[in-house]
C-alpha cells in the first residue's frame, strides 16, 4: 500500500530526500477557520420543527436571532468549537504540530477559545479584535438521537482579513487545512485562497473540508473550482459530496470526485468512510467505542486523525482508521473536543 | 413518620389551616448565593500537589491567581454553577417554585449564568452589575477519582449588598436557602442575616448549607451562632459538621448538632446520609445510578431534592431519599447542573 508524505507523495519514506535538504517545516498542519465557542443544549425534534431548523445541518443567524434562539432553549454547556479549530486541536492532542488561524474578539468567550486551543498544545497567535462583533457562538441543539443541529452567529470570526494571515506560519507547515464554512465570508474566502497559493508554492499540500451540505449548496461552483484547482485532500460526508456534484447517489458522487484531487476521504456516519486515491479505494470500518451521545465534532475529529497520519507519511488505510477512531471517540461524549486522551486511544486500538 | 410543612411543622398535612388563611406564598424556596460560572478541567493529583491545593475543598483566589491557574490547566468545559444556584436550579427542575438572588456582572459569563438558571424555570431578577469585577468563576479540577477541587474567583458575586435584596421575594417563599460560602464576603453576610430575619418574621423557615470544611473553619463561631439562632434546616457533609464542632468523630458531631436546629441533613458520600430531627434519626442509603464521573454539585443536588420534598410536606425519610437520588444523578455526569430530567428520575425511582 502506498505511503504518503506531503513533500514527496507516492514515494516510500526510504526514498525521501534527507530532512536537511527539505524546506524547514516546523509544523505538520496549519488550519484556517471560524473561531467559535459552542453552546450545547438538549432539544427535541419538535423544537427543530418549530424553529424551521433542518436536522444535522448548520444555519447562519445574526446576533438578534442568536439571542432569541438562546432565550428559548434550556441550560447550556459551553465549550470551544469551530470546525477547523476542533481538527487542529485534535491533531495537537494526538501529538502533531498544529497551528490555528482565526479571529476572536477580546471578550470572555474569546479568552475561553484561546485558552482551550493553546491548552492542547496548538499554536494560536491571531490577534483578538479589540472592537466590532463579539466572539462567534454556535448554538448546538443535540436531539435524543445524538444528532446535532447548529445555529451559528459568526461574530468576530468573519473579520479575518487576508492581511491578518501570518503567511510565514503557513509556509512553516506541511499542510494547510481549510474549512468550507469560511466561504460564507467574502474576506475570509480571500484570505483562504491567498493562503492556499502560498502553501502550494512553498511545497506543501492543501486540505479542504466541505463542512455542510447547505454550505456546499451556497458555494457549489466556487467549491468545484477549488477542488479541481487547489485541493490535495478533500474531506466530505455523504450529503456534502452529493451536494457538490448534485446527485442523490453516493457512488456517483464518489466516481465524480476521483482524480479531481489527490485524496478524497468521504465519511458515511455508521457506515464508516471511503478513502479514494487514483484508482484505489479504501473502505474504512467505523469504530464503536461506547454509547452514541452527541455527533458534534465527528467530521472534525475524523479529519484530525486522518491528517495526523497523513503528515506522518502513513498509508492511506491507516490514515482512514486514525480518522475513524478519533471520530468514534468524540461521538461518545458531549461536545467536539475530546475529553480523554487521543494518544492513549490510538495506542490501545491501533498500536 | 412525621410529615413536615414549613408553615406548620410536625403536623400532618390534613391538620394544616386551609391555604386561603395562610400568608400568600408564591414560591417554595428562595436562595441567596454566589452567582458563578464553573470551568471544569481534568487534572491529576500531582497538579493539585504542585499548586498546593487540598483535594475536595474550595480555595478562594484573586483574579490574577485565577488567570495564572487557568493558564496552567487543560481545556475546559463551562457551565453555570454556584452552590445555592445549583440547588435552586435543581428545585426548579424537579418542579418546585424557586428563585435565586445573587450578583453577576453584565458580561458574557453573566449572560450564561442568567440564561441557564432562568432556562430551568427558576426566577432570577438580581440586576447585573454594570461595572466592577467580572462575573465570578470557579475553576474545578476533576481528578481521575471523580473528586472535585475548586478555586473560586468571587468577582461580581461579592458585591451583593443588603440593599440589593428583594425582601418581597423572600417573604413570598416558604423557605430561604443560604450557602455558607457567602460568609466569605462581609456585605453578603449582612444581606444574608437580614434575609433570614425577614423570612422568620414572615412565617417561613431558613436552611443553611455549610458549604466547605475550610469555610467552616474560617467562620466557625459565626456559623455556630447562626445554627443555634437562625437555622431550621442544616445541610453539612461529614468534614463540615466535624469542623463545626471540632471533632474527628462523625457520631460525636451528629450528637452535637441534634436539637440545635429543627432538622440536620448530614451527607456522607458513598455511605449515604443521616437525617436528624429531635430524637429521631433516619439513615438514607445512597443511589448508585451509573459510573462515578464528577462529584461537582453532589451536595447542592442533595439539598435540592431534600428541600423539594420538604417544602411539599413530605416525611423526612422521603426528603432524604429525594436528596440522595438527585445527588446520585449529578455525580454520573460532568458539572453540577443535571443534564437529564430529575422529574423523570423521581418518577422512575421514587414513584
Amino acid at each position: 500500500m502506498a505511503r504518503f508524505s506531503p513533500t514527496a507523495p507516492h514515494l516510500p519514506r526510504s526514498l525521501l530526500l534527507p530532512r536537511m535538504t527539505l524546506p524547514t517545516k516546523t509544523l505538520d498542519v496549519v488550519g484556517i477557520g471560524n473561531a467559535i465557542v459552542d453552546v450545547l443544549v438538549q432539544a427535541d425534534d419538535a423544537f427543530l420543527a418549530d424553529h424551521g431548523l433542518s436536522k444535522g445541518t448548520m444555519a447562519l443567524v445574526d446576533e438578534a436571532q442568536a439571542e432569541r434562539l438562546y432565550a428559548s432553549v434550556g441550560p447550556g454547556l459551553e465549550t470551544s468549537g469551530g470546525s477547523a479549530a476542533n481538527t487542529l486541536a485534535g491533531i495537537a492532542q494526538l501529538g502533531g504540530r498544529a497551528a490555528f488561524i482565526g479571529r476572536v474578539r477580546n471578550d470572555q468567550l474569546g479568552g475561553i477559545f484561546s485558552h482551550d486551543i493553546r491548552a492542547v498544545g496548538a499554536q494560536f497567535d491571531t490577534p483578538a479584535a479589540n472592537d466590532g462583533p463579539s466572539t462567534a457562538r454556535c448554538l448546538i441543539l443535540v436531539t435524543p438521537d445524538a444528532q446535532r443541529t447548529m445555529c451559528t452567529y459568526l461574530g468576530a470570526s468573519v473579520n479575518l482579513e487576508p492581511e491578518d494571515l501570518d503567511l510565514d506560519l503557513v509556509r512553516q507547515a506541511h499542510l494547510l487545512y481549510l474549512e468550507g464554512y469560511l466561504w460564507d465570508s467574502e474576506a475570509a474566502k480571500r484570505a483562504f485562497i491567498a493562503a492556499a497559493e502560498v502553501m502550494r508554492s512553498s511545497g506543501g499540500q492543501v486540505a479542504l473540508s466541505l463542512s455542510d451540505a447547505f454550505c456546499v449548496d451556497r458555494h457549489r461552483d466556487s467549491f468545484q473550482e477549488l477542488v479541481d484547482g487547489h485541493v490535495d485532500v478533500l474531506f466530505a460526508n455523504e450529503s456534502e459530496i452529493c451536494s457538490l456534484y448534485q446527485t442523490d447517489s453516493f457512488d456517483a458522487a464518489a466516481e465524480q470526485v476521483r482524480g479531481r484531487c489527490r485524496v478524497a476521504a468521504l465519511t458515511r456516519s455508521e457506515q464508516g468512510s471511503l478513502v479514494l486515491h487514483g484508482d484505489e479505494a479504501f473502505p474504512i470500518a467505523p469504530f464503536r467505542l461506547g454509547e452514541l451521545v452527541d455527533t458534534t465534532g465527528a467530521g472534525d475529529l475524523y479529519a484530525a486523525g486522518f491528517l495526523y497520519g497523513y503528515t506522518r507519511g502513513e498509508d492511506l488505510a491507516r490514515c482512514g482508521r486514525l480518522g475513524s477512531l478519533c471520530a468514534g471517540q468524540v461521538v461518545t461524549q458531549l461536545g467536539p473536543r475530546p475529553h480523554s486522551s487521543l494518544k492513549e486511544l490510538v495506542a490501545a486500538h491501533l498500536g
